[in-house]
């Protein structure tokens, strides 16, 4: 039996992050102004500290992780690289597949890379809070952990239908000494707004987003903090493929494809970034990001600027979207229902240096169940979508005879998401294409640039 | 910074379980049959294959790991140990605290690794199906996680007031591929018997365990399985001890304190008998079991035969008990809600060989708290239990100033046990110390023995 997992020790932590700009064939596209015009950095120091903007707008290839950090990485990285054998043996694949599981997070995904380093920078800047929104729970327990282990004070707006339905990741976000609030509240201008005209309002991730930043902008002391889409989001990410590219090297191996779930991006980049260096540089590589059909804002949206929140308070950002009044439907995979994409890697799909894909929620789970049974981990329902996708390409090498070596991101475990399963099981759940009809209409009402 | 994780290559994982029997002073007390006479080990074949019931009653010291069990243990082990060098710089001991964690099962706790090889030898056996009784549900996931890797049927009997109050442990066995009945059912002779005097009962542990070794019992091709409190369980635990034994060689250390939440005994016999080889062998260690003060079997209860469980089904052990027919008051350690206690377990304390500490409800969850903010890992309700004690043992140090090394087995995460956490920050949990006039009633109940 081949190895099945692959460690490195907490020396080889990155010590630099990968900043694919260096590498992108044309530069970034600006975020603008209601004017239409690029918005000066120094605009966004109401809310972010100095380093941070730096690293939104930075060109460097390789951008130090400064030494705390990687004190804090050390709590649960490097994460481990698993050779999925076990599924392999189900599928009857020559295929090989790996994946890095991120898991391992005190706070169960992904999300704690980007937010150890986000609050840090905000300590450094003397900032002593940290506002920020979240929807189920996954972001705000990240930065709840963050800055407890910092000393900062964060204040997590969360959804209100979530915080009622979903109080185990509000709990959880509690015993790290976070202040979590059922939004809209009646603590800021936008949440008295929205109660003013529904005072039974269930809440929304924008109504949450316009809560956060209003506190952030109005107080000194105060920032706030985002979780995906922007550049220094995916930067912080990184670690996560530069990790998975020295496992790798560790064996022998070299991805043919790398797959991640994509919703605001920064677990696609994440994992996808650093193998982007090699593709830069002539190497064959495949860089899929995948969704969900319910929400196909890369495989069905236009690439155009757009507000990134749903009320149009932010600057416009060019990306993939569906509209920025784009209405989820009721799919379980949480942190895949954003209207829009990271800049980057919309910019990176649009010139097809990197591909993407679609999935539909009953495979998904049907995918996230095999992987359960094979290797035992509960994916979270946003990572059985690369699951699905690494389980699709193996079968084709199943077909075609290939070899083929497929390496995805495990981004979290699903045990503050058993309900889905649940549902799944009890035959809840449904498939959903989001119609192209309401893609058009939404098309309409973008905002006009300039 | 020290270093954080000591990790081991999976070629490091055990290749032989450490059997305590070896190095005991005296040879264990058998168990008994309802005439006050050993019973027999073919009297146990009914439930047990026969490879378990050699190792039940083995005196070898090593018992060598099979393969397929190594293969499947690959999946998380070995777990990592940490030094928790956060939670020293918070309390400003200058003790040193290292803690193994068993939370990187996919289940989520340290019973794992008992549940693999009970599968395995079962499935050797030509066994095909597998019962057992589960209360919150760790132990149950356990089994249900091995069994699908034997491809095994799995019938679990869980509590009814638990399945119904705590769906995502159920989901959670589902998704692994087991079927999960809230007990009583009307499946078992026991059940109706229960819901023919009681159609609203709620089930209590007693119940589904005689749910389960009743169908067992009367059915070729299923055994029973039971996740702490005998030998063979305690011996499959020992790769946890084992491991840290060896995780703390390779930095040179070694611990003055072994600390572990004891209930049936199996977190606290992995974890510890280890390093009794060392201690039987004249070395220095003091070997600490952890109870709460609710359910204060060792350091309460009467050293004496008694059964099992509550209804005096099974055999007669001689342990620690608080009486059979103990009723635990509402804590939220359900791990550690056992009236008994493993003999071998009890049969060390008796003779002084190891030592036993109660700790209370609410300063255990402030531990458990104090720990998640200082490491990130949020603690499952037993194991804030060792957490406790570690702290109490590193505030000695710091008033005597010396630099002790204190190892704890943090057996598992707390993700499924928010709800706990939950009432602790709203004040809804209490001390409870278990009066010893109860215990002095209980032990008038005890069975008479010959």
């Amino acid at each position: 039996m081949p190895q099945t997992k692959i460690l490195l020790d907490e020396s080889e932590i990155p010590t630099h992050w990968y900043n694919v700009v260096a590498d992108m064939p044309n530069p970034p596209t600006p975020p603008l102004g209601p004017d239409g015009k690029p918005i000066p950095p120094q605009a966004l120091g109401a809310i972010f500290p100095e380093a941070l903007i730096q690293q939104e707008m930075s060109g460097e290839r390789w951008i130090p992780v400064p030494e705390p950090v990687r004190e804090i990485y050390r709590l649960w990285r490097p994460s481990p690289l698993f050779r999925a054998y076990r599924l392999e043996q189900v599928l009857g694949t020559p295929a090989k597949i790996y994946y890095k599981y991120e898991g391992v997070s005190p706070a169960g995904s992904h999300k704690p890379n980007t937010a150890v380093p986000q609050a840090w920078y905000n300590q450094q800047a003397g900032i002593r809070r940290l506002t920020t929104e979240t929807g189920a729970g996954q972001w705000g327990s990240a930065l709840a952990l963050a800055g407890q282990m910092f000393g900062m004070k964060i204040r997590v707006y969360m959804v209100k239908v979530s915080y009622e339905q979903k109080p185990f990741r509000r709990s959880m976000m509690q015993t790290w000494g976070a202040e979590v609030f059922a939004s809209p509240t009646d603590m800021t201008e936008s949440g008295r707004k929205i109660l003013a005209a529904d005072p039974a309002s269930q809440g929304s991730l924008g109504i949450a987003i316009s809560e956060a930043v209003e506190e952030a902008a109005s107080r000194k002391d105060t920032n706030y903090s985002l979780g995906s889409v922007l550049n220094h989001v995916l930067l912080h990410q990184t670690v996560i493929g530069l990790e998975a590219k020295k496992q790798l090297e560790k064996i022998g191996e070299y991805p043919d494809v790398v797959l991640a779930a994509c919703g605001g991006g920064s677990n696609f980049g994440g994992i996808a970034f650093p193998f982007f260096a090699d593709k830069a540089a002539g190497k064959k590589v495949r860089l899929i990001a995948v969704e969900p059909t319910s929400c196909p804002t890369l495989t069905k949206g236009q690439y155009a600027y757009d507000f990134g929140d749903a009320v149009g308070l932010t600057p416009l950002m060019k990306m993939y979207t569906l509209g920025h009044d784009f209405m989820p439907p009721g799919i379980h995979a949480g942190g895949l229902r954003y209207h829009g994409d990271s800049p980057l890697v919309s910019q990176l799909y649009h010139e097809k240096l990197i591909e993407a894909v679609a999935v539909p929620q009953l495979a998904t789970f049907e995918a996230g169940v095999m992987f359960a049974r094979a290797e035992g981990i509960i994916p979270a329902p946003e990572s059985c979508h690369p699951v699905r996708a690494a389980i699709d390409e193996a079968m084709k090498c199943k077909k075609s005879g290939e070899a083929k070596t497929i390496l995805f991101n495990l981004s979290g475990h699903g045990h503050f998401d058993m309900a889905s399963y649940d549902k799944y099981f009890s035959g809840q759940l449904e498939d959903y294409e989001y119609p192209a009809a309401a893609v058009a209409a939404s098309m309409q009402r973008l905002p006009r640039v300039g």
